[in-house]
């Protein structure tokens, strides 16, 4: 069994603090983790684009592509560029990727959404800003 | 120490996703901590708005309001209009509010940014829809 690929997907900014946090935690996904290679690719604005990180998986040795969509939650680029991008079938979040001459499957993952995990990182944010500035 | 409130502000949106994922967190901070009385504003769009939950903070018996972007990263909303509304001193990150003609710190907390619970996030989404999808 070889590595996965996972494209972690940005909106983009014109301003850098979208790009510096999908690129920041593409580096942290890639150091908790072996099974995969990490690539952060944009859907505008930024570089290197959705497109480009999909051409840049196809020279990998993977087994599998997940693409992570770093987004808050479902909207437009959600629900409906994304999936064109990819050629999912209509309404499936299961497709397939030509890499190295083969064919693996290709799965998209959903956005942030709620999660216990998100709670606590709220909680987190909280408790080092008081401890931070309530001097 | 009586506890404290947490304003949770979403940026808001005509889809119904973004309001879901501020009101649900705010529930799992509230059930996950005694610690804070937490309410979600929004900065467009839905309701309630961040100044009419700051007007709700004025009756609540707290000692210290934290207010809480879950926002993915800084921009106009974090770095200009939250401090605006909040009447933060300028540059600064912590300012005063009145609840119960009370004179009370008020703390303002960074957005989400890149943590290692973020990447943590990720990583759970990518192989919870390979277990799901892979079949």
């Amino acid at each position: 069994m070889g590595r996965k690929g996972m494209l972690l997907i940005g909106h983009g900014s014109k301003l850098r603090y979208n790009k510096e946090l999908i690129e920041t935690t593409a580096e942290l996904i890639a150091r908790k983790s072996d099974e995969y290679i990490v690539k952060p690719g944009f859907m505008s604005i930024n570089t290197p684009s959705v497109e480009e990180q999909l051409e840049a998986f196809r020279k990998e040795e993977i087994d599998m592509l997940v693409v992570v969509p770093l987004f808050l939650a479902r909207g437009v680029h959600i629900d409906r560029d994304i999936p064109e991008i990819l050629r999912l079938p209509e309404g499936s979040r299961r497709g397939t990727f030509q890499a190295n001459g083969r064919t693996i499957p290709l799965i998209y993952a959903n956005p942030i959404g709620s999660d216990p995990l998100l709670a606590e990182l709220m909680l987190k944010n909280a408790s080092d800003a008081i401890a931070e500035l309530n001097d």
